[in-house]
């Protein structure tokens, strides 16, 4: 399993992945799923991907190929172009692969989102499905998460505005809605990448990966427990009825 | 969709249901999923139900038909014999519904947290599954969920402790838990029943229901949003290198 999120705010994007990847129970791996593709100064990109690791390797292989020779997302106009040249090599790498996986009863999963912004354009975040076609975060629901999101989500779902909320707090959100899911389920797992793009700066100068003994996410842990469970205490009494 | 949960502590048992229900997207309605069965001073159970209403209303309805002429619930000697008698009941209506249901390719879905003591029994929390076996809640793993789970499940992750949280601290947790999962999944709805049950006590003093509008329910949202918003504040930054 996976879980990856990016976060859309004014000031910019934030993006954070998990790093355990499992092909069944017993087949458990460490695996990087965030990836970065930049022209210094020009365009910068952000990919997260969930699903077969296969797969994403190979839709990954294929973009970074096309960049190193200055195609594909290297050449994109607009965030959209950019959404479309990905979902392009998934639906390459889906007619590599699919009917053979199908026919032994896979199912063709890879989801990826796309963070980033070309000069001239505004910084942007999608959602680019296993069918390719692409989905945008928007002002009214700023962040898209793909694999195992639902424990991870009503922190986002409490905190998150696109006007509001700084590039620091998103980057605190993130790592909260990420170190929730894997307390909660043991094949989401670290190290944790998180990165920070500042919007017009067509570079990446905040990633960090966390790793399971980091001293700052245990920090965060550590006092993120004791605010929610102060927080409960300080909650009012639940009064009852009889019945 | 449903999401009902358990939790037990040393003090007792805190039951907490939501009360949407749907046959498809434009078909929802509102319906009570939690349901009691008591012989004041002697027993007393809680049941919380997921799944098809129409399978979850006939176990109801043949628990009840026994009960009333004193047997079954009536004449359990544990509360392990009493979750083995819910679980009679689940195969009875499996035995009943399941293979129309399933020749219209429907799962026979239904599950059933049951909570509550029996004179000279120590109290307990079961969940009874669509195939009749009964999993018992233990003090390493103290509370239960059924249907919509994992929105609200980091919040008890975190806070919930057999020996240590008081039966006041474990209403607020349930709370919140249905509160969270009502905001980020739209089936899952108001009005909340909340009942504690104080061991030994052997009757339900305390329940109480929420509508969508409850003032006391308002008041603990607002709050946990500030608590959670506050909290986020004030976690140190996130330091990043660069890369």
């Amino acid at each position: 399993m996976t879980y990856c999120l990016g976060i859309l705010t004014r000031e910019g994007l934030v993006l954070g992945s998990d790093s355990r990847t499992n092909a069944g129970y017993d087949d458990v791996t460490v695996c990087r799923k965030m990836h970065q593709f930049v022209t210094p100064g020009e365009r910068a990109f952000i990919l997260l991907c969930s699903g077969s690791l296969s797969l994403s390797q190979s839709v990954l292989t294929l973009l970074d190929r096309d960049f190193q020779r200055g195609a594909g997302l290297a050449v994109a106009a607009t965030m959209y172009d950019a959404a479309r040249v990905v979902g392009e090599q998934v639906r390459h790498v889906s007619a590599l692969d699919r009917r053979d996986l199908e026919r032994d009863g896979y199912r063709y999963n890879v989801h990826i989102i796309l963070g980033g912004q070309i000069r001239g354009e505004p910084h942007r975040l999608y959602l680019v499905y296993p069918q390719g076609n692409p989905l945008s975060a928007a002002e009214e629901s700023p962040y898209l998460q793909i694999g195992e999101s639902k424990y991870g989500r009503p922190i986002l779902d409490r905190g998150i505005s696109y006007d509001q909320t700084t590039l620091e707090e998103a980057a605190k959100y993130a790592l909260i809605s990420l170190d929730s899911t894997m307390r909660s389920n043991v094949t989401v797992g670290p190290p944790i990448d998180l990165a920070v793009y500042v919007a017009d700066e067509f570079r990446i100068t905040r990633h960090r990966r966390f790793g399971p003994l980091d001293p700052d996410l245990t920090a965060v842990r550590v006092q993120w427990e004791q605010t929610l469970r102060k927080g409960v205490r300080d909650l009012p009494t639940v009064r009852f009825g009889g019945e």
